[in-house]
């Protein structure tokens, strides 16, 4: 499907399910994409961060991307992370996503090299006009070390080059001022910048991100949790703003599970993807928790947390 | 007047006027702190980030806080900040602040040497435990450099160490965690943390700050508008978002004045800072908008955008 | 040829000369390889961060490995950087190396996603395990943002992972420590850890890194006078610190070309290696100085002053 | 006692002990400064970061720094920390240094508030031209979170306002660049910049730094063994580099003590500071091994780990 109107809503970056070996395991992704569909979301991030891209081969990219594209079967779009150092790495993953049928790029900024703001308008300019996709600017400082800044978001929105943003840098105040300097809500829907879509990936202040305009959430923790989410944006969209405050705390209480690996034993990639993936497991969804090498596995203890989470999110695990 | 209930509303942190030569011009701090209170404030943070704390010698220090209680005249409570290096320093702050009448203590975590968490802990402790007034923790990594865990402002909040927190970290997601983890609004108010204060130092997301259960707020620009962050906290109490939103966009368009100092030329902090008080002498406030040594002054055209953000914010400029 | 000796020496990151397009120019390359085996270097890295690795697609990639191992002809060894995200890509980029003839890796920790020492060592560990190649440590925190502790990096030395460590932290109070507790000069050639090479990259102190035992430098550059780098380490293995310091200091006043390109104006990777790459374009050694997109080229003004630190290093261009 | 001449030599960061109050114990200082002037060092810093000065009121710094210059009686000069936040209230440090007869000042940029190179230009010069003695400028970005630039020293260095710089930035390759920069050796002493002292603050590149041209070095750990220091000092300025490098290799397993705090229980202050300390009582210096609150004793184990590593540096405690 194409991305005709601007994109909005609860679009989870979907989490790749591994086998021992840490080849994709198709059959689990596939159940994934289904429990994501079924709970409502709005759209499908393969290849994100969330999907431990940086750990997958270009075959094993390939491999999920095409079993998401497939699975959703045009019932939602799919967005694809086209994630690498510098332009030219970029291009070769942006074309491969076209052709396996990506509706929409991802891309961040250049990384391991210490770039520009000039030189990532550049990269992001040439990525546009090379393969002919909506592209999303993601922002996630914590992975690439820089910051998109308003100003140069704004700019890259307002000559074209933009489709949206996918703002995972916990910069709320600065979002906020992006989204009221873009002319707010009104604006994006009807103004001098049409059909630029800000998604927030910080799952934690959704309700507050939907307050202040924002068109969707790409939550890492939607995986688990999908109609919780939707819940959520169909709470704000109806300007219940209890009821999605409320419904933001319960999935704040279940978020906590990412703090199950003690940060002295393991990095905070092993222990937040891996709780995702263990309560995945622990919810039927997919058949193994494992996570990419080198994260480290939970331990039974962990799992076990998680499994509290669940319960106590009222999302009683089947096994 | 004494803190007997929990901390709640508006708290600008005062600015601090001064004349040509570097001192406290007592008049005009008499007049702010008559314009804040007009406006419906709730209390008052003398000698916080904003007032220049950092910039001023004890002395000017000790006739701010003076000036500020005198002129508060116990209408509204006053927080005063003790910043300094480390604890024993601290202390002396914290003993003049009490006998020159301040309400509450706000101090950060030790500064300029490196701390550890359970040393952090020691020092709100003993702080707590040699001067009797509430305590507020002020997490600002920007200024210190080390964040105050969550986990760590829980259990100084449980064991009666903290009566509240002043969050300048921008951690928005992590704030939203502390408080459903201290119980949420309800909890706070009536549960096993009683009188527990979570305030805001992030300006440009107070509506949902207050969604999310937080108290109040601190907003540097609250010294230029502070009937409008009053307007914004009432409509927030009384349930009422949208309009709640539309306030907030309207401050955060008014604070874009703090860029109105070219990065390349001066300090943020001259920039900000020189704009707050540029705003407050063409509002007829102040009598001078000079900020201390070795900040750098704004340019006339600086002073201009100002003005014009001003006009655009519906607040006339009377000089 | 096959490193049966620790490897010392001047081993410089080859330069990759490109084309109007991008693509690498190889009869440039092979020149430029001939200008570092005549100037007397030890070692040859290629694919590392001043060969602009991150921005070479792997076919780029290959090419350039290839033509270096071709031009080298077993004169020296190669050493090929396999820089990418995690262990599967990064494994993919060693078994590339190995069939393209490449003496030994060098690979960096984990980017983009968090790690965590644990992590770490497993990536390495597996690395050595999977591809049966001397392997180099790459510590370059301002590429891949965590720093090698020297903890790990002796606990990889000792039991066999690592054959070496090229040191670019820019922590030579830490590199000290750890050529000291590894047995210094002495220890390192016939003590419990045999065959590990301290190399470092921090070109502008290589004097003092040889003073405190390390065995070899990785110089940038030493792509434009390879025979100053050569002459430096002879005079500091001859014991004539005086002298070594004097051509040190001769190539600090060389160095100082990677500030050509304005601050403001690009990133700090364009400006040094459009400087390198301009005076090998003015000596004669390679056919176009264009660094890779989205880098910024060099202005005519920037070029004109590498031109005159070439002059003033003694070192005439030709064009 | 006058700096008529450049300031060079060890020139050791003087301990503060303390008894179990918190109060200056002026007996064990003035030992302390025995030793130190015992041991052959050319001067004496005062009220440093390893004097925790951070720590101390304005009356405890008085208290040390009057006993300093008693106890130095004219022998070496006196160096006196001016630390805080900014200008006006490191200029009352300032006054009150002369008064009590400190021989020169040290001052670090701003910190705390966001500054800007302009600003710290401005509180140099300010600094300058109200306190009459020379001034060093102390370069510690681990401390004050920002780095004095090269140009910006040499700017200073060249219209006199600074008399050297005290570099604890760890950036040698950036010192190596200044030291060249400013004409070398030579230049220094001959030049147009006429007695301009540059000290290294990096205790453990000391052979190095002189090599490179440094005129000193100020060594916290020169505390404990001065005469070790004033050896490698002598050997380098004889040219005897290899007996300057053992000595250096020496005191770097010496100053391995820092690590003996556990990473995990306390901060990194605690556990150097409190490793110097422990020292200076095993060796009969001082009474009392406590660092000031709220950093963290070391523990009985510690304490036993500093006693190996003086008897492993020929440095037998007598207690």
């Amino acid at each position: 499907m194409s991305l005709t109107a601007p994109l909005h809503g609860v679009v989870p970056p979907v989490c790749t399910p591994l086998d021992d070996r840490g080849e994709v395991d198709t059959a689990s992704l596939t159940r994934l994409v289904g429990h994501l569909v079924d709970g409502g979301v709005h759209g499908l991030f393969a290849l994100g961060s969330t999907s431990e891209v940086a750990y997958l081969t270009d075959a094993r990219r390939a491999t999920a991307l095409e079993t998401v594209v497939t699975a959703a079967a045009g019932r939602v779009p799919v967005l694809a992370g086209v994630i690498d150092t510098t332009t030219a790495r970029v291009t070769e993953h942006a074309r491969t996503a076209m052709e396996l049928g990506a509706d929409a790029l991802v891309a961040t900024a250049p990384f391991y090299t210490r770039t520009h703001p000039k030189e990532v308008a550049g990269h992001f300019r040439r990525l546009r006009a090379t393969v002919d996709l909506p592209l999303f600017a993601y922002d996630i400082p914590v992975a690439v070390h820089s910051k998109l800044s308003p100003a140069l978001v704004r700019e890259l929105a307002e000559d074209g080059t933009l489709a949206g943003l996918k703002d995972s840098s916990g910069d709320e105040g600065g979002l906020r001022r992006l989204i009221v300097e873009l002319g707010g809500r009104e604006g994006r829907a009807d103004g001098p910048v049409p059909h630029f879509s800000v998604l927030t990936g910080s799952e934690l202040t959704v309700d507050a991100a939907l307050l202040a305009g924002a068109d969707g959430v790409v939550p890492g923790i939607g995986n688990v949790d999908p109609a919780g989410y939707v819940r959520l944006y169909d709470a704000a969209r109806a300007g219940d703003w209890a009821l999605a405050s409320r419904e933001q705390e319960r999935l704040v209480e279940l978020f906590a599970m990412v703090d199950v690996g003690p940060e002295q034993d393991m990095g905070r990639s092993s222990s937040a993807l891996g709780a995702f993936k263990a309560a995945l497991q622990l919810l039927g969804v997919i058949d193994n928790g494992a996570t990419a090498f080198p994260q480290l596995p939970l331990s039974a203890e962990s799992v076990a947390l998680v499994r509290e989470r669940l319960h106590g999110a009222g999302l009683p695990p089947v096994r």
